[in-house]
């Protein structure tokens, strides 16, 4: 049902539309690997639970779980969210997931990029990742979808599109050996233009400080609108992230869009700076193979990485500190959609936040033609 | 999205249309036990492909399989049909898929019966059967339709219902103390007047001979439409067949449907008799757990286990000297079908046929009301 396409998205007049458009519905997996999220991931998949519950108020959810685990998910999600059978070696569906590109007449298809679990065997999080590699073929077939199989490797946390022609990515993770060796700056984005049809790409420098993925975008800035984009931030000049952000501050405002455009950069203070506690990193069930999670270690929190739904956003509760401002300056944001916090810090701790563990289904035609 | 509901279908105005109504689509499972399925089922897997690519020609398949086979099968089953990984400890939609009900209004939701893989422990085919009784639930997810947990055991082939209120079922095995013990005839009949909205059930008495299934209707004998049925028929006095079939036809001619009137008989002749080759049970790996397959077995062969598709009748080829005389029968009693033959003898070694590892889904709102 899912035809395997040879040829690229831009070439037959498919793009990647911005997650601020409107979706047909959500994709999430359910978190269970023990050498990864802590007591058995039950407290991570009640965050799960939570974060699928929360967008399904605005839009259709849909989990895809182990067969081990089906049964036990359906007692732990919401009946409002539907439960699918699918294998994967963790529960990162932003990253494992289709991209889906649209081409404003009703057509919908999705990109399968080749995954190599953020690195493969240089600095990957974990072996093997052979079912993650067929996750976006398994959702693409149960959406009845056309598939791109990318040639190249890449994940869906490491691109951000604005929706009108604009990619936005960090140097840190598109240019990391571990991802497409040989291939140079100026071929990475031709790439992304035949398989998201943007035209411009804007390339910012590091990642979230120790972010896993070797600096996803997701976890740093995203557009907020057309022109428009949310940085992580600090003020502290003596934190690390302070150097990232402000780096990618400069070449924020230095940069033009794909419509010429000066983008308008909105600061978000990050949370923390928060660390995995000794009580955390103690119920992770280590393992050759896997990361493996160290009490005290720095992690990389960020409220960037939230979730746009139809008419809400899906925001990561980390510091008790911070979550209030935040929840407000996201709300200023995003005028017309509700914003809903969700305590997040059990994903936190398996390396990545509600950004990560989700994947859009745009709406197909509800995008405007470029 | 599946929500399971405590009421049964008949109280909610619910009830199981017949298979010739118009279908939404089809489902099926991908063999692989090596145990059931010789040579490592890839006879029997070229087999399901043809059946799936010959519905697909009708109405939109989808086949479930297992992580394991995911990349095999697909690489196997034509491109139209839609393949979602879903475990199963055999391949038997039919029996372990949901039976679908529907309002007349739009409404569709599923029957979703115990399943002890044919008996349980007392003369069932395998075990475990844990993953089988899971699949019904997971395809109502799929379909994003509401569930029913029947509290009877029962499978999809041991009921033929002709959508005006008649079912057909034979004593061998509903009334076989390895399904429901403990309830009357009488009992079991207000139980399929609950859950599948009929008002009279004709009782054959045996299946057909050596069928595995403890005497599966789906194999003996069908509705072609209301008022007449397909019976499996031989003229050989000394086949053991003989008898099963004469009695069925004797009841068949005695009985009232729901709507009072008597019902005329098509026979079709049985293909055979055929028996298990020595090559064909070598291919088997023998297991504990599971069914031995013997050399010189009688298999269960009849064309009526064939499959009504829209505009269309998928049909068994199992015996060179009798399956264009069945065929051609068959297509006589479905003037408005094509009639497809497959060749079936595969599956046939498996225990069942195509109507066993079939199940439709019902157009939602499409039968007339009651």
């Amino acid at each position: 049902m899912s035809r395997t396409l040879n040829t690229t998205p831009a070439a037959d007049g498919f793009r990647m539309p911005a997650e601020y458009a409107p979706h047909a519905g959500c994709w999430m997996l359910w978190p269970e690997r023990p050498d990864n999220w802590r007591d058995d991931a039950r407290p991570a998949q009640r965050a799960f639970a939570a974060v699928a519950g929360a967008i399904a108020g605005f839009e259709p959810v849909t989990i895809g779980v182990s067969s081990r685990q089906f049964e036990l998910a359906r007692t732990q999600i919401p009946a409002a969210v539907r439960l699918v059978e699918l294998s994967s070696n963790d529960a990162w569906m932003r990253d494992v997931g289709p991209t889906f590109v649209v081409d404003g007449r009703g057509g919908r298809r999705g990109i399968d990029w080749r995954f190599n679990a953020w690195g493969g065997l240089d600095g990957g999080l974990y072996f093997p990742w052979d079912e993650d590699d067929l996750v976006a073929r398994k959702v693409l077939e149960i959406e009845r979808a056309d598939r791109y199989r990318a040639t190249l490797v890449s994940e869906g946390g490491a691109i951000h599109v604005d929706g009108e022609g604009t990619l936005l990515v960090t140097e840190q993770c598109v240019l990391n050996r571990n991802r497409n060796p040989g291939l140079s700056r100026e071929q990475l984005e031709a790439e992304f233009r035949a398989w998201l049809g943007v035209e411009a790409v804007i390339w910012l420098g590091e990642g979230v400080f120790n972010d896993e993925t070797d600096g996803h975008i997701d976890n740093l800035a995203c557009f907020v609108r057309p022109g428009e984009v949310a940085l992580t931030w600090t003020d502290a000049r003596r934190d690390p992230q302070f150097r990232i952000s402000r780096d990618a501050w400069e070449r924020l405002h230095d940069a033009r869009d794909a419509r010429g455009r000066r983008l308008k950069v909105h600061k978000l203070p990050m949370p923390g700076p928060l660390r995995m506690s000794a009580r955390e990193a103690r119920g992770v069930h280590a393992r050759d193979g896997a990361k493996a999670r160290r009490a005290g270690e720095r992690l990389a929190g960020s409220y960037v990485n939230f979730y746009i739904a139809n008419r809400g956003v899906v925001v990561p509760l980390l510091d008790a500190r911070t979550d209030r401002g935040a929840l407000k300056r996201i709300a200023a944001l995003f005028p017309g959609r509700k914003v809903v916090g969700v305590p997040a810090r059990e994903i936190l701790l398996g390396g990545g936040n509600i950004h990560c563990i989700t994947q859009q289904v745009p709406a197909a035609g509800e995008s405007p033609p470029p």
